[in-house]
């Protein structure tokens, strides 16, 4: 069951009470980070959880809100004797601040590996993080390379353990059964596994989604995510174009995004510093999707 | 008048409650920035300090705990459409990092001046901020290059009026004399400023000394400080090898070094994230030194 945290939500400037947008997801011990602004590894403290556990970073894109906290959490973590290898994920275009970050921090004990994603949609499994883990990016309009991230738990369909008796399939062979192996039996009879599972149970998807105009790729990107974080500047109408022009949206076309990409929730985040009072905005945006939540620091969740 | 204020007082790792250690300091409305670690910018915030007042920042040396913040508060300042030019001085050696921190933000709206210092004590008037500000640097021993900073803000002498009155020199010529010049009157007589005013007042000195041994060139470098800001890592002298090794010092060396030093005023700083309760040691550090006080974030005063 994923274990989902939202770090911070202030855009651009961190506030007293407001961190940068930061998203920490954790499945089972380890965690996937998602943006590092200044200051993310105060913000793990606060809201108490282990820096111990990332296993892997997702970078939006490489302007200062959303990577300045690297070397210090870089280094902190080199300070917790980590010796496993950190893997960093950005879109094309920002080897050169990533790279400049980490000179910063250039003793570390355990290997960072840097991985530039090409400025297409792309898909891969988070083997060390879980087998059944799929991340997903999409290129996302900023003015300057962005990506949205999108985590998908697939999970196991449920054993039968009724139909295994039935079928006199000895227990030794359940395990294999389950995890999806076709076996075949010292009598000789081959099972395969769907004849001892039920239906296949719905993943688990979180798609977070920041910095970008409200492009509709955004739509089938977070379709029927149990999760959907994505960013709402302003709440004030009267600033849409302003907003849109900057490569960012309001908290309304977020809200729209979701309704139209059928998510179960919303959380918002990446607040303008000059947005003091998002909650003043929630009546109206629950017209548009009433599943919209204003996110604060901490927001926290097991999906 | 100098306001001084400590934005904090954390070593290596910023805390929940510690952020890493930084001091502002301000000349009538002019600020001098030293250090400037992740999360200084909202250091600034907390403890109610203008980000606008910065006129100069003066780093001690590259590591991250000491820099990681300028991306994002030089960023602040752009935002806060400053034009006026930011001058930034480190010693000789760290312009790689320096500049690679700074290539986060490079769409500044106002320039950036480097100054890289020798390793070679140095001093240097600050006019920008007060013609009568003094810095001096001098290199400390962290193993890597490091300085120390020394900032002395002369008193312009008392001016006597009586004394002024008797000799009949108008009005008009006063201030010329007060600020040090040599006046002419019409009546042919060469007026010396020291025939209008007292004795001279003692200049006001704040010394900032860490990540450094306790070497012997520190205490002349604080000599007659009335406020020395050092670091003390740990009050445990058990760790007084290890920290000597590491190119740090405990907080009795810092006292140790403020008593030979003669300063009035000993503030400790850069605590180990591992020191969680330094407090606990102030009875036996005043006995080393009376006047020393375990800073804390925040801590400030007006000289």
């Amino acid at each position: 069951m994923p274990e989902i945290c939202l770090l911070g939500t202030g855009g651009m400037l961190p506030l007293k009470n407001r961190f940068l947008t930061s998203l920490f997801v954790e499945y089972n011990g380890k965690a996937v980070l998602i943006d590092c602004g200044e200051g993310t590894q105060v913000a793990f403290a606060q809201h108490e959880r282990k820096l111990s556990r990332i296993a892997m970073i997702l970078i939006t894109h490489g302007h200062a809100d959303h990577v300045t906290g690297l070397p210090g959490l870089l280094l902190s973590l080199g300070n917790c004797s980590r010796t496993e290898p950190l893997e960093i994920y950005y879109p094309v275009g920002w080897e050169r601040v990533i790279k400049n970050l980490l000179s910063v921090c250039d003793c570390l004990p355990f290997p960072v590996i840097l991985h530039s994603l090409e400025a297409m949609p792309v898909s891969w499994t988070a083997a060390q993080i879980d087998p059944m883990l799929e991340i997903s990016a999409l290129p996302v309009d900023h003015k300057v390379p962005c990506m949205g991230y999108s985590l998908t738990l697939r999970k196991k369909p449920v054993f039968q353990p009724e139909q295994a008796k039935s079928l006199e399939i000895p227990v030794k062979f359940w395990k294999l059964l389950h995890q999806g192996e076709t076996v075949t039996l010292p009598d000789g009879r081959i099972i395969q596994p769907e004849q001892v599972t039920g239906e296949g149970r719905k993943p688990v998807k979180i798609t977070y989604v920041t910095d970008t105009r409200p492009i509709p790729d955004i739509i089938d990107f977070a379709r029927d995510s149990d999760l959907f974080i994505c960013e709402g500047m302003y709440g004030d109408t009267d600033k849409k174009e302003s907003m849109n022009q900057k490569g960012h949206m309001l908290m309304q076309d977020a809200c729209r995004l979701a309704s139209q990409a059928e998510a179960k929730a919303l959380w918002l985040t990446h607040y303008s510093p000059a947005e003091m009072n998002p909650e003043s905005w929630l009546e109206e945006l629950q017209k548009i999707f009433p599943s919209v939540k204003i996110s604060q620091d901490g927001e926290n969740i097991n999906l």
